[in-house]
């Protein structure tokens, strides 16, 4: 088929050039020109504006963005609900919150323009791998661009969700998940570092093992065998934990429909935690401990 | 080799088989007798006390307790310290607290019996796909012993983890990530299906498609994506939620190292919840939010 790919980061490339492999004609454009004309190389399609991309395809239009979230997407899918004509097919593959799928969707309706959400995992092994990709949409839409999931998905590695967000809905409950699967590890190997034997743990064989035949066996933990490998005390990085939002959005779901998720929280909380040191709250905590029971309290030093 | 398996529960029975049908000698005994015939029929020796069974091998004698956690594990080494000589090693393979084994270790140590703690996982699986055995004790008696963990493990799923207890550190660790792991799965289908999308997600579905190349894909998913196949809502199952000791280990090692474990903490508090309706707690949050606020509280009805 012929797929419209708009944006080439580390996933967008990545799933341009799973597609070319795959036989499909991929028509690429990047905001920096340098990886649209590397993909070029590769056998795509160089274009230079959303409107040359969109006039390169051939209608109905496949439309793929796989841009950083936020308002990035928002302005590519203004302007595509400009360019674009009826029948074409917008494909929103980031990090989507899913009520802004389901406002987009309305949004482009009236044109006849047909949105499509997926939930993309995977990360950089993906392009050996293939994809797993959660889809959300109409369920003729879904049917319609089917070869195209094949392609980028891994074995059977992809399922139409429901209605407009629920690939997202679906890719956000797994990122959620995710958090609290990653915190689980880290507080388990904190714990063994903190232990009588840590001298002797060889936390790689220690992850390795545990992929062999354990109840707690899972792609995560290869990734930290390969990473204790090659550091073994991680000593070569700084624990400051990033988030991307989707860990948020399971939060603020869970608030919403009153259903407690207090691991999926306290791991986004960890995260939080991860980037602050000598918090306005230890402080406070330090003062009333002071306050109440004449607590010795360290001294902050002046700079 | 020969071995004496001491408890022929669903572990030891399993463990007892994989051993028979890996050339060992397997001298059984099972409080119970049916088991040991049973085992017995499969081409283990059968005896009907420790004494007999002790008296029954070769010495250097190899002892494998596979009994469930507590009393019967002290009576059981109790017994074994008055039957068993110099050079005999006593392997403890149920879920034992690291401190015990270090306190045993040291009661057998002056008769000369060495004491080994392995910490299984693999469950019902590990029968045919062998289990995941983390080991602790002396160096010199896991290379003697190599041999029955070879047989027992799993490909390379079998480790020297330290010191006497450090198999059944590992092991306890290994049970409070999988803990979490679990409470992580268990948020985010619930999550869904408190969702506008619940009435069109099929579970097992989306588990099995998490499993084809996502980044939380696990083996743990593929029983949740076995448990939503029988049962979609999971409808037969009350979610009273037991735990094994394990997890309580794992929490009150966080308490005495320092080390903040919230999440699996969390998850250990969640299965006590689960445990417990129209908790003393709410009911004291009802009644402050009546006292403060003039909040409506719902009242008891008399049984």
């Amino acid at each position: 088929m012929q797929v419209g790919m708009v944006g080439l980061g580390k996933m967008g490339m990545n799933m341009g050039r799973r597609l070319l492999r795959k036989g499909h004609l991929v028509v690429a454009y990047n905001r920096t020109s340098e990886r649209t004309e590397q993909l070029a190389k590769e056998g795509a399609i160089a274009t230079y504006s959303l409107k040359e991309l969109v006039n390169s395809l051939a209608p109905p239009r496949v439309l793929w963005l796989m841009l950083p979230a936020g308002a990035v997407v928002e302005e590519h899918i203004e302007q595509a609900f400009e360019l674009l004509s009826e029948d074409d097919i917008l494909i929103e593959g980031g990090n989507t919150y899913y009520k802004d799928d389901i406002r987009r969707s309305a949004a482009l309706a009236p044109k006849g323009i047909h949105y499509v959400d997926v939930g993309v995992s995977g990360g950089i092994w993906g392009l050996e791998k293939g994809y797993c990709l959660m889809v959300g949409g109409d369920l003729h839409i879904f049917y319609y661009l089917e070869p195209i999931f094949k392609s980028l998905a891994s074995s059977e590695g992809y399922l139409y969700c429901g209605d407009t967000g629920a690939g997202h809905y679906v890719k956000m409950i797994h990122n959620g998940i995710e958090y609290a699967m990653m915190q689980a590890y880290a507080e388990g190997f904190e714990l063994m570092e903190a232990s009588p034997y840590a001298k002797n743990f060889d936390y790689s064989q220690i992850a390795r093992l545990w992929n062999r035949g354990s109840v707690i066996r899972s792609w995560l933990l290869e990734l930290a065998e390969r990473a204790f490998a090659s550091d073994p005390k991680l000593s070569k990085i700084k624990g400051y934990v990033e988030d991307s939002g989707e860990g948020r959005w399971t939060v603020a779901e869970a608030v919403e429909s009153s259903v407690p998720a207090p691991v999926i929280t306290m791991s986004l909380f960890e995260r939080f935690r991860s980037r602050r040191e000598n918090t306005f709250s230890n402080r406070l905590l330090s003062a009333l401990r002071r306050e109440f029971g004449g607590h010795q309290v360290k001294i902050a030093h002046r700079e």
